[in-house]
């Protein structure tokens, strides 16, 4: 992907969010980087640095995340983007795993955090929404999905072995193998998101949760975490290997080719490929016809063979 | 169930539904077994070969399951059936297990599959879709239930093992211990199947999905399963254990004497009893009165024990 | 504790509950333990009893609890109760483990449990329902909630491991963190309940309920109850050791300061904070403003290193 365009500068100022400190107890991070909140390079470091400051501040209770673009929450993963930044994180099997390593340590954290999703959050963005604790949707601007089977790749962060204990089997697979954008009633009715909040109250209903939040005990809400974590959050090593296979995915020629494709139509800016992700998806894969045979015996193929061991 | 009346031939041509290869990345199953789609040894048979088949094909990317009757999409084991087609298949330690091998194998397939449930699916009918990746309902039509408890037995396939992974602890119980039928409204509020959609649109709904899934590369599609199989598909002992019990239960007397009297009043017939067999169910049990006296000390009763080693 | 008013008399004649055999297969145990249906040391003692009859009969398939205060189900536990009757029951590592061991060997006894929850199920009372099998809610009365870590406790009898396998991991730490109550219908759409029925028909609904479910054949009813549990149910170390952190949370002086703020406004009176508890939760903390410093390595705390292994 080194010859594709970057929408990022290695050395960029800002880390793609603002960081408030609303109380001692509760923190405030706005994603901010247009021109659509895409996750790349630069902003991953910076949230790794912003799990090592929760971590070593001990009055933070709560954190809500949400962005300053009515639209997009986080886009999704820039995939154009110059991976130097990373040179600042300790080695990982490929850069995109810096990411699924930010995420693992998300649901860690010892302090609450909090989705306040208003626009689209797909790919990247929906894992991230995913490795918080809790979240929370405008009914009528949230925008959620795993649109990667659209680029001929398994999502990497997490999500196929999340969602089962989010929205049950079904209801994962639906969301994986279609690639579609969910909206915030039916995200609500899956239990994608906790609840669909009508656009108008929800800045009032998440304030007033997190500062609710942001007054308990430390050590309750720790607990309560740690219990919640061992019913419920998957071992580290079956995260990483979604992204094994998304690295492997990237590789093989359908995606790049997919991707270079989308370029040229408005992916990664600001246009109607981005608003409507869902849609494009469920088109530009079928006039590309792009389709690789399986193996005749998936056990035999290392590559899926790996992620049960 | 030697004696009692068959409605199958063991050497009947049909082998029960009809494949329709929609394109060669989208393959339809279509259950036509008159009078009530029952799913017979013949069927079961035929099941085994079709896994088989999709094994082999390496271009296979989604398989919709629909019914020619509107009334019934399986309405449920046929109790009566000359088991001798079954000698087609390995050995098993009952007929019966020749159907949980199937399930097991199902839920393993390399494709996506889909439910498109119009009309009743009990007891095994509900335990093909659950064994399916993805259930869409028609809201008007379809009915679902596990109805073995009013006839003294515990489910076989799977039901009480896959439930709580898909609508959670309580729903499952409620279902499996009532014995009731689910329509498609709260079949969707409980996640029994991930979305009830109007009659008038469900076959465009559905149509539209598997061809969008059928597009997507196969790679990717079988990474997706590998890992939501690997975060929350149940293990192979767990379900056969259910089988091992179910078997035990139609080998006590109530079971058979339950049996025998709903054929006399329209069971496996196009009946009222088939056509509301939760509310029959409800009413012949009291009727019947049959109570077997449970051993006093469960831990002592190897019948008990056997599942949860 | 010693120095606190206790509500309740240690030799108190009724055990806060009636025992009603409505026919040999269905019981029904109505709460009543006014003024508000605390939990206390009486009433645990004789729940335990009441566990070792349903396993000594052998023809009870279903058991309903109910209440005959429709304002309170269980209000939550009883704080300041005399602890001696404890004394009837086995040793264990704090008397608040007499009410874990109780609520573990609810969720394995053979019959089937339904809560049948009108007024409010708060903290212990909660818990209770969520070790029942099935929880019917009365649409507008039920209210539940674990307001706990408005006390600076994580709760402890269960729900930070069983709720995520009911509600699902993001509601469950919703639930958990916010102390605050949920009303039938928000409970229902979490899946908190299996369902909210109309107040006016609940008690025909949840009566033709257990009734039909009472005619059922035992050996069925305890496979299936087998079978739900082996794939659901959480191992008793993880129920267990959430009991250990809250016995450790309540030795910490934030809990007795807050609760002795709250018996001063008519905690555990029939008062509007027992009506409102989550709306007071989130009132008094905030003015206490008790807060800990939470460990800076987590991981060298042994208390909260305990659960995890």
């Amino acid at each position: 992907m080194s010859n594709t365009p970057s929408t990022t500068k290695a050395l960029r100022a800002s880390p793609g969010f603002r960081l408030a400190r609303s109380t001692p107890s509760l923190w405030r991070v706005t994603f901010d980087n247009p021109p659509i909140n895409l996750i790349d390079p630069v902003m991953i470091v910076a949230l790794h640095d912003l799990l090592t400051e929760i971590e070593k501040d001990n009055r933070v209770a709560a954190v809500v995340f949400d962005s300053a673009d009515p639209d997009f929450f986080l886009a999704h993963y820039d995939i154009a983007a110059d991976q130097s930044p990373f040179d600042a994180l300790p080695m990982a099997p490929t850069a995109f795993h810096h990411w699924a390593n930010f995420l693992i340590g998300l649901s860690k954290s010892p302090a609450v955090t909090i989705t306040a999703l208003r626009g689209r959050a797909r790919g990247a963005g929906s894992e991230f929404a995913l490795a918080t604790d809790i979240r929370f949707a405008s009914r009528e601007r949230a925008v959620l999905g795993q649109f990667e089977v659209g680029f001929a790749a398994v999502p990497g962060g997490g999500p196929s072995t999340r969602l089962p204990g989010i929205v049950g089997r079904g209801r994962a697979f639906e969301i994986l193998v279609s690639g579609e954008d969910f909206d915030g009633e039916r995200a609500e009715r899956y239990g994608y998101v906790n609840r669909a909040v009508p656009d108008a109250e929800f800045a009032g209903f998440v304030n007033a949760f997190a500062e609710r939040v942001s007054r308990f005990d430390l050590h309750a809400l720790a607990d309560i975490k740690r219990f919640v974590n061992a019913a419920s959050l998957p071992a580290d090593a079956a995260l990483t290997a979604e992204m094994d296979a998304f690295a492997e995915a990237v590789d093989r020629p359908a995606t790049p080719s997919i991707i270079g494709q989308a370029l040229k139509q408005g992916f990664q800016q600001r246009s109607d490929v981005e608003l409507n992700l869902g849609a494009y998806v469920g088109k530009v894969v079928h006039k590309a016809g792009q389709r690789l045979r399986r193996p005749a015996r998936p056990d035999t193929d290392p590559n899926l063979r790996s992620a049960c061991s």
